[in-house]
């Protein structure tokens, strides 16, 4: 198997069992991530992505084992090791090993290589499905581990041919399971200020959106999400992905509105530029 | 090391790694676990806490990968190759491994043997002080490995001299961190009823009190709590513990009362017979 890991100051291939049983993220829930990807083999919004993951570490108290410069350089390793052309990176920090389950000493830090999803553009043109699902996130602005609805819910999505979970409380939405979202009312782009992770896809979208249209960025309601002209969702993996159904109810008319697919288009333009 | 644990089907000095980078637990904080003890050699209330352990798997849709009378059989083991007088048992199920970091395939279980936290009878007649703290479990009735305030507030607790949280919220409160709470009023015992974990020893307490007050079971606001003629926390390793102090604020005259000190003493009757 070509694909490896950064752990500790080591190197392993991806499946070798490297966790003791005492680590706080197994035992306690106490970890954050993050993930993203390369493009033309270069890692996309690298800074952005490094300075998400020192924010995440910062508010759970943990220390990072190391810099920017050294992370680059066990990132480019693990993608030569790879052989692939394309890989995504996942950034795992915990609270480490710990004799009394509770008090941090050092941070395990892992950085696994993973296959990308396998591309589907025609998925990106049909739109998809989600559920509304009543929830908000704890620490949203943490990437913290904490996924477990999403696993939770994952069969019943299967069953409902829905993609994704929307998580709305008290009347206001915030985010899907994984991803950003975004309401077109006319010309005008809102997405939700509070209760998200602030996605790096979500961020160069809104710059995309800024020569187009107007932005708005504050709390959204679940009923003005239901009777937006378009919806979409935003992520490392999923791009710019309609969403053109929440539960039973379709957005506007079901199909992918025109603007969406513009944003789709620009963003899909950066990311195959050299230049990003 | 004496201390083993159980993976999977075999038995392992308790500092291997074991686990594979891409388990559920440790990426999506998909696990549940459970924790329990001896006395006298033997696990006190192991059918109450097995039947917990096999309702949080549920809940989270696992399938446990053994029975009650093979774990059985393994805690003996684990036991006798402790070469301690008591131990303490962590049995965590996790979603286990995932190729693409959402579906669950086969649970991992783990059993750990753990040391005992060294008895401290002092404390217990002294009481300890706690900190409010506005949080609600998610999904309170299982016994999820998400203990993230708990970890992130551990230093602040250490510098306030508090030993543990207490969670309230929307002006009610559910429970400690790991522990149960109880409030007398008069002669009259109350504990919350909702957002909480079914503790055993809470179990075994109101048992023991049904002989000696009137017990409530109910919605608790944090003001009642506060304002309470006596309080204090039950748990697996805290027994009966009196709070004496939510933050700045004594709880009556600030030292443990003579009921809970009743409940104290008939529960370490219990926990000391031999017919438990």
């Amino acid at each position: 198997m070509p694909y490896h890991c950064y752990f500790n100051g080591q190197l392993f291939p991806l499946d070798t069992p490297l966790f003791k049983t005492n680590d706080l993220g197994l035992l306690r829930g106490y970890g954050m991530f993050d993930y993203f990807r390369t493009y033309n083999g270069v890692p996309f919004r690298w800074n952005d992505y490094w300075q998400r993951f020192e924010n995440s570490a910062r508010q759970l108290r943990l220390s990072l084992p190391i810099g920017q410069e050294e992370a680059a350089a066990v990132l480019a390793e693990l993608y030569r090791l790879s052989g692939e052309a394309e890989v995504a990176f996942r950034f795992v920090l915990t609270g480490g090993y710990s004799a009394d389950s509770v008090s941090v000493v050092e941070p395990n830090l892992l950085i696994r290589t993973e296959p990308l999803p396998q591309d589907n553009p025609g998925a990106r043109l049909k739109g998809m499905k989600v559920l509304p699902y009543e929830y908000v996130r704890d620490l949203p602005e943490v990437k913290t581990t904490n996924y477990v609805h999403m696993v939770l819910m994952a069969d019943e999505m299967k069953q409902q041919r829905a993609s994704d979970l929307l998580f709305h409380k008290d009347g206001e939405i915030s985010e899907l399971t994984r991803s950003n979202v975004f309401l077109f009312r006319g010309d005008v782009l809102i997405t939700p200020n509070r209760n998200v992770l602030h996605g790096i896809t979500r961020r160069v979208v809104m710059e995309l959106a800024a020569s187009h249209f107007e932005v708005e960025v504050r709390p959204v309601s679940l009923d003005e999400f239901l009777f937006a002209d378009e919806t979409f969702t935003t992520s490392t993996t999923k791009w710019v992905m309609p969403i053109v159904r929440v539960g039973e109810q379709a957005i506007g008319n079901g199909t992918p509105g025109k603007r969406t697919l513009l944003l789709q288009d620009l963003f899909e333009k950066v990311i195959k530029s050299s230049d990003h």
